[in-house]
């Protein structure tokens, strides 16, 4: 079976369409995290339950406790396989808002200095761009042939930024309604903005809120301070003691177990393809790689575990002064994870941490944020060299299989509770600044994602 | 010459009237570090104005290139000396708001759970409760005696609460105006409820913003955690080596250069008359000295420096949680000096410990925050054994001299652009919750401390 020409052609001359059909989702603000955005998710569920609708998908919204999921199956043809797809249409948070150059839920076409026609709004490339590069893809395919190569299972979830604590339980429910041969997941990048890549390594997370309080009420910091414990100096103390200043290393005890060396081959392959320091860093205005000694910034975000101080709030914040000894401090914390390192533990262990290091007069509470195991997908999965292949025609460069950072439970989640392993193909780039402001998507990542997809579901269907 | 009774008869027969006119202040929100509240803070120093031309001074508002500074002149009697009193109408800012169990600038009369009777208000101690039990004894002692008994010269500043710039040029620029044979200082309180006390020990203070900066955006922590430098990270770092976590002592070189120890026979004493531990840090829900190690909490705050964490705040602070690599970390930080301690000299050697610390791919800004010696009064001051004579008459209890934790800088302006000493004659309590939600006068304080300037005034003629 040949490219799918015709598929390719309508996904070309339908652009314009494909594209207004992602505005109109971007413009939903459906932020998870943030309880006043709850109907702003809903909204986004039901424009995704009717785009399903209209692509020939039977597909209905599933609450849960939480945000609602929305489903749409479409059946396989005689004798050929059957794909489960994810993705998950709320979105980072926008603040600072005052850093956005413009609206982020009002999407724009954008030129960038360099020439690039970008995508801006937040959710263009974290996830809503890419589950659109799926669907547009169907679209195509439906249009062009009458049907989709393989069986279809559309799962796309409403609170992959918020712990999504309701998922696992809706795909151990409905497992038997969602079973196929493998998963494709659409949430990750490509390895630079030539090269399409297949994401094999996934770092686990661990999400942790510590909220320490020392006196009754705020106090005078001439009338008290020395005397009166300082609940953001005991903070400081026992975040700065989370890391090895020496080595960069994490300091919790057992943190390491089930951590694997990298093979040196890997090491190797790296050098070679990889961006250098200067070229991942210098992509965010960095140069010097900050954690873990001994490895490259690319080891360090796609092989190494770490810990990350992701908000921290205490005393008086506004402009000008206030001599405060306030009553409270807090702090977000999070934990990436590879190998075997065990989620529950390690929070354990930074509970067990802080408590040792809480002085008299000083209460902490805990709150948890989500918990992930690293996850790799074994190379010999069904589907890894043909999806492999359709990518590698699609971008006349040979597609690699690569690692990443970021945490996605879900791969974890589909493993337990369906059995069936994930392909994650995505076509996010390093500075699309996700979860940062002005958040950007490629128009190339879009259209050659759409098209990627023809080809993947064409050479899955072999 | 005896008490001056019907002074103080028309102190008490007049003291809801006097309540009313505190009250119409404590209205008025005047913030003066938030510049939003610049016309609030102009017509506090309106309504001053108003107040003092009623009660027989030559008043004005003396404009500055920050807020008003409100003056009165009252001369003084054939052969009597002449005092120049000062205060400020300016107050803190009222966050966290949420924490207030009624609105800030509606004062109220509430009876505490103690049977206390208590001005609830911002300011109603620090310091528009106490500038006005002068002002109502000079409306009482004029009410009864045509005329007040000493000279008296007023300036009232609106900046105290806000590095307070603006004063120390103003009284250079008209020290011929305002001098005076001593200055009285309403901005101190009592040892505890029942014993009056003058004030000859303050700290000094410096106060430094800090702001890190690392990325060019905020990142995601998992595509650049652990590669890219975390600022969050590099503050606590910073702040945890402010301390050294055994002995509780600040770690700036050259910082205990100029700090005396405290003579063992005063040491007795406060160990006789004192608070001890357990009821010093008891009213604000603590127990333990969290401090340098060696001292009580109130030689701590007496006679001992220190460096406290005001404010910081960095990435994701709100509900939920974001996985943030943030640009950006901020910390507000002061110091309380003691003895010959050099303001300047430790703002050099903090800004020197943070760039000796500053990693690479990090970039550092400082903003300055006021700064001032600590000052002590001298113990044969002209006025002081009078004054603690007449506050001991009132009080029916020995008054004492105290130190105070806090920094009150006119000392020391008063000192140099006007050559002479101040007597700190407060009626505040530890338990006033001043710069913290809900904060209180007593009324008790406010009532006995107009009778208590009527016989300062009056021995001050003597």
């Amino acid at each position: 079976m040949t490219a799918p020409q015709d598929a390719l052609t309508r996904a070309d001359n339908n652009l314009d369409n494909s594209l207004e059909r992602l505005f109109a989702l971007l413009r939903i603000p459906s932020i998870s995290t943030q309880p006043a955005h709850a109907g702003d998710c809903r909204a986004a569920a039901e424009w995704l339950q009717k785009e399903l609708t209209d692509l020939g998908f039977t597909a209905a919204i599933r609450e849960t406790p939480g945000l609602p999921i929305v489903t749409g199956h479409s059946k396989a043809p005689a004798g050929k396989p059957h794909v489960l797809f994810y993705g998950h249409y709320d979105v980072q948070p926008v603040d600072p808002l005052s850093l956005w150059t413009a609206d982020p839920f009002e999407p724009r076409l954008v030129e960038s200095p360099s020439g690039t026609k970008e995508i801006t709004a937040r959710g263009a490339a974290d996830d809503k761009g890419q589950v659109m590069t799926f669907l547009e893809a169907c679209r195509a395919l439906r249009d062009a042939e009458g049907q989709l190569p393989v069986g279809v299972t559309i799962v796309i979830e409403g609170e992959e930024e918020s712990g999504g604590a309701n998922l696992l339980p809706f795909l151990k429910a409905n497992a038997e309604e969602l079973k196929a041969d493998l998963a494709l997941i659409c949430d990750t990048g490509m390895l630079d903005p030539d090269t399409p890549a297949i994401t094999t390594m996934l770092r686990g997370m661990v999400g942790e809120e510590v909220t320490l309080t020392g006196a009754a009420c705020d106090l005078h910091s001439g009338m008290f301070g020395n005397a009166a414990r300082n609940p953001i100096q005991v903070l400081c103390d026992i975040i700065s003691d989370l890391r090895d200043g020496a080595t960069g290393r994490v300091t919790l005890a057992g943190f390491y177990e089930g951590v694997p060396e990298i093979p040196e081959a890997t090491r190797e392959l790296w050098r070679k393809i990889g961006p250098t320091d200067e070229q991942g860093l210098g992509s965010v205005g960095l140069r010097w790689p900050a954690g873990e000694q001994g490895y490259t910034a690319l080891e360090q975000t796609w092989c190494r575990p770490t810990c990350e101080i992701n908000g921290i709030s205490g005393g008086y914040e506004q402009d000008g002064f206030k001599t405060v000894l306030p009553a409270k401090a807090t702090a977000k914390i999070s934990f990436r994870l590879v190998g075997d390192q065990d989620p529950e533990k390690i929070r354990a262990a930074f509970r067990e941490h802080v408590r040792a290091r809480l002085p008299k007069d000083c209460k902490v509470e805990f709150k948890a944020h989500g918990g992930s195991r690293a996850s790799v997908v074994p190379a010999d999965m069904p589907g890894l060299k043909p999806a492999l292949q359709a990518l590698s025609d699609e971008w006349g460069t040979t597609a690699t299989v690569i690692g990443c950072g970021g945490s996605i439970p879900v791969v974890g989640e589909v493993k337990q509770a369906l059995g069936i392993d994930s392909l994650l193909i995505g076509f996010g780039l390093d500075d699309d600044r996700i979860h940062s402001p002005n958040e950007k998507y490629n128009l190339t990542s879009f259209h050659k994602g759409i098209r990627s997809w023809v080809r993947v579901l064409t050479a899955l269907a072999r």
